[in-house]
């Protein structure tokens, strides 16, 4: 049986959304709404959507399944606006926001009563793209889709999105929406603060010392990376999750204050102890393996410092789909002098090996 | 005038300068230091040396200049040593170790009187690689070169050292020591502090939050990718820049403190205004440009999202001399869906970009 589905947003995840539901559902009808008529016209060329809109309410009525793939603060408003709708009796409701108990409390309370279903939802995927023109329908191929039910009846919900979204070939997942947040609060929002933080410091310490302009250098290059992010983006992901921002803000103080104290005692083994610590959990941690946003398959081969080398390689891998290539500045002592190809395959990535293996006598590693 | 030149320390900096003083001085006799004779062995036959010993004190009184390129306590140990020992009359003796005051302080004590000049040095130069095996003679090309003088007599041995070095084609310049370690520290030392303190506090918050592990996406691996480093290192450096770190991490507190009470006042504004400054610091910085231990010139190339352009792209490039090359994961918004590669030399930045202008439509920038 045919559905309608109602996208509103096209942004890179809306309209990604889109062409992969497409791909296991091509009877589907799926309508689309985005502020700027731009674009629609995009998301129609590129076959995400059949139909757009730059009226949230008047394709709402229509959907069997309303996904809002807007910023944090449009969500909670476009939840309200559709409480004052008259939906499809039994319509299902979800969005894609980075916080999920702001979004789900305003869902349920917004929407108690009716007959229609809110279920949080957060695909964990990204790119350095932004906007309909970059849809990618592979773009949550293993990539962890986070669901947020909060009720034993949402089971059958979540069920049904699933089966709608089978096409991303994503890794479902289902996570209570206070969980959600507590963990990415620490994996994500508070890093954001930490880098930040060092970038204000540092701009401040600049001043009046500008050799520091100048030193940067790989190590803080990464660690301030995300400080360039969109301010207004992370400044609704804070202003949602305060409560776990702030518990992860003050825990770090505690850290911080711990390390005065070894410095003051001219603790050199708690030093020592403080930076192998942080080295053993990180080399336990799943980010050696396929992360969440980063769900790639790599290749590492130990290649010498030759001119054309990573040309040689890449011409025996030619017609294979490969996500990025680079030399691996990671520090790591086990292995040395590695070129590094991920994959979205394992399948390409074993190949691949196999190839690089026949035809070179570099090592070959797998992660 | 031939001269002796003994490097102690036959790691991937001593053994480069070996290689980078034999560039331009092929006459001079270098004579090479390490505790194992393994690593001596490779160095000989990669001629970053002439000849080797296990034994520090054997060649010191043959030295016309002394490099100490060994670990920070040992490089301290070493010139204790070395005022003990019947050195040849005004010898130079210099080093490479990461902080400047407690090692030149050290030198300027204990060798205070004999007839030999000391200058600390600190080539912010590195590798993924390590050891003499990975010894390159491009290692220092572009990178900055400190020395830290302290005297107007100073100048003299100061020109002397570059005029050896002049085949390491580094940068050269000239930081008062204490200066040095507050700039290092707020960007290395502090940040990897900050790294450590941040894996610390998310493997303990794993331990009740398992999904941590699962969820540590791509900001994070690269806020924590230098709490990989070896702690050994890290623990002498902060050892011997105690009072720029703590300044450091006393300040980090205050901006933590304010960040907490921005979230207690529901701040908004505040929140963006604290991510919107650490943006646009970053953007001012130099790490857009050429770093500090990453001297390379970018080119950026918007290609399509398309099997084997990054093939077709080294083919055109084919012979060409490049440090790396990656699909860009910066979310830049100025400019999406990037090849960056990196180069040497600006020249070949400037032919390569001409290139790919020339036989494809992509739009090229250069960094």
């Amino acid at each position: 049986m045919t559905k309608t589905i109602y996208i509103a947003g096209m942004g890179l995840i809306g309209a990604s959304l889109g062409l992969g539901i497409k791909r296991d559902h091509p009877d589907y009808q799926i309508l689309g709404y985005n502020r700027s008529q731009n674009s629609l016209d995009i998301a129609l060329e590129r076959g995400c959507i059949d139909r757009g809109t730059t009226d949230f309410a008047s394709f709402a009525p229509l959907a069997d399944v309303i996904i809002l793939a807007v910023p944090i603060k449009q969500t909670i408003a476009f939840i309200e606006a559709l409480s004052q709708l008259d939906l499809k009796n039994g319509v299902i409701i979800t969005d894609v926001g980075s916080t999920k108990s702001a979004i789900v409390e305003a869902g349920e309370t917004a929407l108690a009563g009716k007959p229609v279903s809110f279920i949080g939802g957060h695909p964990m995927a990204g790119s350095h793209k932004t906007g309909a023109v970059s849809a990618d329908v592979n773009l949550f191929e293993n990539a962890y889709y986070i669901f947020t039910p909060t009720q034993l009846s949402d089971q059958e919900t979540v069920a049904e999105l699933k089966g709608l979204l089978t096409g991303l070939h994503a890794r479902y997942i289902e996570v209570d929406p206070t969980e959600h947040d507590l963990v990415t609060g620490q994996i994500s929002h508070f890093p954001h603060i930490l880098a930040s933080g060092l970038m204000e410091q540092a701009g401040a310490f600049a001043q009046d010392h500008p050799l520091t302009r100048h030193f940067a250098a790989g190590g803080f290059r990464d660690m301030t990376r995300i400080a360039e992010s969109e301010p207004g983006m992370w400044t609704s992901i804070v202003m949602t999750n305060k409560a776990a921002v702030r518990e992860r803000l003050v825990d770090f103080k505690h850290r911080l204050d711990e390390m005065i104290a070894k410095i003051d005692a001219e603790d050199e083994d708690g030093v020592w102890d403080f930076f192998d610590y942080g080295r053993k959990t990180r080399q336990q941690m799943e980010i050696h393996k396929r992360g969440g946003v980063d769900s790639f398959f790599d290749l590492f081969v130990d290649v010498p410092d030759e001119a054309d080398v990573i040309l040689r390689i890449l011409e025996l891998l030619r017609g294979t789909s490969l996500v990025n290539i680079r030399i691996n500045e990671e520090n790591r002592e086990d292995i040395s002098g590695i070129l590094q190809i991920s994959f979205k395959h394992k399948a390409d990535q074993e190949r691949s090996a196999k190839i690089i293996q026949e035809h070179t006598a570099y090592p070959v590693y797998l992660d």
